[in-house]
């Protein structure tokens, strides 16, 4: 009953004999609590979370719910071992297009111990954490029914630059995403990161939050941003998903902002913004050298009059 | 005519013999350029960004104009010596309170050197720069004519914790602010952090820049914020003063912007904002405590009916 998750994008796989997580088909999903630790600090903060009157309800939807922890066969055949239960994110998807992207200048907290702020510091450095705030950390990008999925593996995905990271944000919301295309289109840029329910607009709520909560540091988390590309294409209008992942590292705010993570959280909005207002702009060009009149409306749509 | 700056918190000062920054009558203030390059560094700075079109007209005024360059005998006495010309800041106040915030979670940048950075790294540990996002290097608060100003020396001020801050920034804004003194009456907050052109209104027309320039990334610089107390008790309304300082480690922005720089501004916009909504409750408290009944206005005096 229990199986591999199909759209995993970061993280240890379940597959070769090795530990990971694994889903059912009620939309669960069992994450196997880390040694050292982690596993139960993460446990612990979900379980602090969930009973905080202090988090706004309209910011508990960007975290996935957390169903206790239960007793599993592990996948790497170890026998019994905790797993945290957690709603399945992805699974109601079909054909999800999924970025993993880790927020902050810094992945280590200053309580931590030299070797670890030394280990996470050239790693930091190395990808591109320290000098855009945040680096993507999985991803998987839908490409349609014959090419399927592009997923770069771990090293590609580690050696990207500031560069690769403006042309994926671009390429996530192009229809003609395939590999070596230079010129995304962005056409689904309006539907995706733009509207009431997009990306950008979540992401500037989450902004809210983060400048005035003092109540948890979120050091080396995620923000899964995911959609079903597939169903854009048909023509209906998907709302997009975000939810923040990864809880192994939260500390208390003890009375001061997260500023790592807003730094970070502020620096992707630029980025989303600007694959926004260019697949915008891009659009008006497109509605003046058309040669029928047109009117680009406020959510980036061209209306032919 | 060129003179030791009566009011000058951080950096080093040009007595005893030693290389230091000088003013003139005419509200001039000479920078040594320092050496290894920083001097010039900063030259260039201040040339880029005075004929930088896309730095908007009301962002200008948080910067010290700056005239160039000149040679000048330099204050140890070593023979001429290049000076930057900047506007003195502080000059024109009689009896000035003075905090030099150094903004962000880190003072190195990437390009820099392993060593350097470790360097800084250790110092952005030691003090509440990885904690708070900003930490205090220099300041003095005027406490009255009979007990002058408190200037902490700079050992005691690299030991501030998060605590002392939070302590200062109230103080700074007490009319009880001497040392010893545990329950500032933060009776200057409405006047100097509240209003239109109140300190919290300027950080935050700063942040609202900083959120989308990509120009330059402001490592190690400081805000000064500065106001004349003296006057504030007299009962007029000085406008406070803020500034970035020291651009030795400007670099390029690069199309990303300095999310370093605005998650330390956030956090100091954050316990700002702390100490004027106290301020204004501790107030609503005293008109509700009064016999007379009284009306707690906005810009949080309280009016006795």
């Amino acid at each position: 009953m229990l199986k591999v998750p199909e759209h995993q994008v970061a993280g240890h796989l379940a597959i070769d004999g090795k530990l990971g997580p694994l889903v059912d088909d009620s939309g669960r999903f069992y994450k196997p609590l880390q040694g050292d630790g982690r596993g139960n600090k993460e446990l612990a903060f979900y379980e602090s979370f969930s009973s905080d009157t202090r988090v706004p309800e309209h910011i508990r939807k960007y975290f996935p719910v957390c169903y206790g922890s239960q007793l599993l066969e592990a996948s790497n055949g170890s026998g019994l071992l905790h797993h945290l239960v957690l709603q399945d994110i992805v699974s109601s998807h079909s054909n999800p297009s999924i970025m993993d992207v880790k927020i902050g200048s810094r992945t280590w907290y200053p309580e931590a111990s030299d070797n670890y702020i030394q280990k996470c510091l050239e790693k930091d450095r190395r990808t591109t954490t320290v000098s855009l705030g945040f680096r993507i950390a999985g991803l998987q990008l839908y490409e349609g029914k014959e090419s399927g999925y592009w997923r770069p593996g771990r090293r590609e995905i580690q050696s990207f630059t500031v560069y690769n990271v403006r042309s994926i944000l671009r390429r996530f919301v192009s229809s003609n995403s395939s590999i070596g295309n230079e010129s995304s289109d962005c056409s689904f840029a309006p539907s995706i990161y733009g509207g009431s329910a997009g990306i950008l607009e979540q992401l500037l709520e989450l902004k809210a939050w983060f400048e005035d909560q003092t109540i948890y540091h979120f050091h080396s988390c995620s923000l899964l941003i995911l959609f079903d590309k597939e169903s854009v294409s048909k023509g209906s209008t998907p709302v997009p998903v975000i939810k923040l992942i990864d809880f192994a590292h939260v500390v208390e705010g003890k009375g001061v902002i997260d500023h790592n993570f807003l730094g970070g959280l502020c620096s992707l909005i630029k980025f989303v913004s600007e694959v926004l207002s260019d697949s915008k702009e891009s659009l008006i060009k497109d509605c003046v050298e058309s040669e029928k009149p047109g009117i680009c409306t406020d959510n980036g749509n061209c209306q032919q009059s």
